[in-house]
């Protein structure tokens, strides 16, 4: 019986544990299991969970639980650390080492492999993709990313709604998103927009330096038309004008969230308007009710396939979506090479969605699906006008 | 016919809407109605919508989205605007003059009524509640409560999957609420907590000052025990030792919104832990997707009965809910008298509740109802036991 070791590396989704399910109930007839405890935090110390047919039933009972229940977190791999994890493999005598995580993990998953052919041990090594910030190359987009999408655009909506209720006591108010160094989440805010007085009204991604100037236009603009104006940021935003955004730093780890505050003040004190930024949080990514389902069924669907490609033998890749061609949403589940993922490193927003939202909207609709909600107008006697 | 001026006043929430569209159906037949856009700011500057059959299709088509749909907002009301507001009744010749808000609106209706009392100018006045803090008096609970609670319970137990699985990088989260002066919602965080691993370990709540020790003590136990440790604390909440507490002022109104960066401030420097603070924002009144099910209904039934009591002549009073004593969950729509309500002033958590949590959510539970969600426990092999 193959030895499978099964883990969860990065921050937590609203979907991983689907993905973790799939590959535990494809493999746990055929296999003998076993589950890293908190991530590479696990591997490197030998901390392994034994797959018994309860463990298994817990496992499966997370199937559409938001977080990462067999403890994940964020682990420093370098080269001994990497070597330990092998070491701690080859302990065990696993056959498979499969890990659901971002790029961190895809990296360390190629690390890993290469340090066991070093050591001719015979390893099998799988990736199953998870982000909430999409930023995986080599896939058309990842689980994680879509329920994370819908929670921004969902909440852009609904807080548009409340200031414009509220617009003759404050009118600006910025929502910061997750987003390290992309701007797919920020830019998804915009989804659900039917009407010109819904926002946002500007978005700042990483792709594109904030312009101080425009920030302004656009929301005096807004203000001007509709009395209230909501700007969403990435929280990788950085200024045009070299001036640097305040960081904090967790275990040695820089964590973001300051942008909306200096636009906050900035909007206060250049344009005399009230205004109030707000951290979207860990909701974004851990939300259960804004799961999107057909996120919760590709995350679980790609932790299936990765399943059988462990069963045929397949090694050093991560399970990847392309989509189909047809007139109809539909995706291929195809391997890309750990190498070249690594490689690819985080991957920005197109040029092509950057400079057309609506583009960017046509491709994100279908990840959402049917859980796209649809607003009347804000204001009587009035067509859905916003998106053209 | 009877012309009827409705309107919205105060922070919107998730179903504020509904209690508009239960009046509107109510008395879309048999009145006349004239709507106050943005709250009292309409009604003291005589910005009225006429209410012809499309601006009520528009209102109706709300009943189930969250913001408010006629614009509210805050306004102060001295003795000028009350008398403004009076005049503007006057010169359409309103008959009857209902809103929806909380404490302030029904203190201003109060008065609104006195002051045309003085003018022999027949006016019935009618209040329907919304909170989400809760804070009416004279009532079993609020429209608006219920969603927000849920909205708390629900974040505190997904962001308490999270920070578990994230626990070898990160030990506490502490989650700031809403609740200026009242714990219902920071109390509230505990309602679908099953096992102990899961937050919040930790409820700070302005009816009890904060100290410092107890707190530490908590969190020191949590995260000796399960290795984290999440905190949730009320907007409102004042520490023991009279350390004053960071606020912002927008329009002469505090914004609260800093204890929880306080506490995490405190718990780096005191127990050198890593902590992050969040707020859980404008979402807890907004969010469409945590809308309990049966605040929607008792919000729209609560409008539907203030239309009747219009129909009926009743004056100056405040549609209240009442729990039926019986083994399942009911409620009675009650009249109460908008002076006392006002004279009542903000109503806190009663103290049965305060050293009682199991209590307090045996009491909640029904205002969730079926909206309630049970996870599995965070580790193999546990039966719940956090409440027992």
């Amino acid at each position: 019986m193959r030895k499978v070791v099964i883990g969860q590396a990065g921050g937590p989704t609203a979907v991983i544990n689907a993905t973790l399910a799939g590959v535990t109930e494809k493999l746990k007839e055929t296999s003998s299991l076993i589950f890293m405890s908190k991530g590479y935090d696990g591997l490197c110390n030998g901390d392994f969970i034994e797959g018994n047919s309860e463990v298994v039933d817990w496992v499966l009972s997370h199937k559409n639980i938001p977080g990462a229940c067999l403890g994940s977190g964020r682990y420093p791999m370098n080269e001994g650390e990497i070597f330990r994890c092998v070491q701690n493999l080859k302990k065990i005598r696993a056959d498979t080492l499969v890990v659901i995580g971002g790029n961190g993990t895809m990296d360390a998953l190629d690390k890993i492999q290469m340090a066991a052919e070093e050591l001719k041990y015979e390893l099998q090594v799988i990736g199953l993709p998870k982000t909430v910030d999409n930023d995986l190359g080599l896939t058309d987009h990842s689980p994680g990313f879509a329920s994370a999408a819908r929670y921004v655009a969902q909440s852009t909506l609904d807080m548009s709604r409340d200031l414009y209720a509220m617009r003759n006591f404050e009118q600006v108010r910025i929502l910061e998103t997750m987003g390290r160094n992309t701007g797919w989440l920020a830019a998804a805010s915009g989804l659900f927009r039917d009407y010109e007085e819904d926002g946002p009204h500007f978005i700042a991604i990483p792709e594109k330096k904030l312009d101080k100037n425009e920030l302004f236009e656009k929301i005096e603009h807004a203000v001007a038309q509709y009395g209230c104006a909501v700007v969403v940021t990435s929280e990788g935003v950085i200024w045009e004008s070299e001036e640097t955004v305040n960081r904090k730093i967790v275990q040695g780890r820089t964590v973001l969230g300051g942008v909306s505050t200096e636009i906050e003040s900035a909007v206060q004190s250049n344009l005399g308007l009230t205004a109030r930024s707000e951290l979207l949080g860990m909701n974004q990514r851990s939300s259960l009710l804004y799961a999107s389902k057909v996120d919760q069924r590709e995350a679980y669907e790609l932790g299936v396939e990765g399943g059988e490609w462990i069963a045929e033998g397949v090694t050093g890749v991560m399970t990847a979506l392309q989509r189909t061609g047809g007139f109809r949403y539909n995706v291929d589940k195809i391997p890309v090479a750990l190498k070249e993922v690594a490689c690819h490193g985080e991957r920005r927003m197109p040029s092509d969605f950057v400079s057309d939202l609506n583009a960017y909207y046509d491709w994100l609709k279908p990840l959402i699906g049917k859980d796209a909600i649809s607003y009347p107008s804000p204001i009587p006697r009035r067509e859905k006008n916003a998106r053209g």
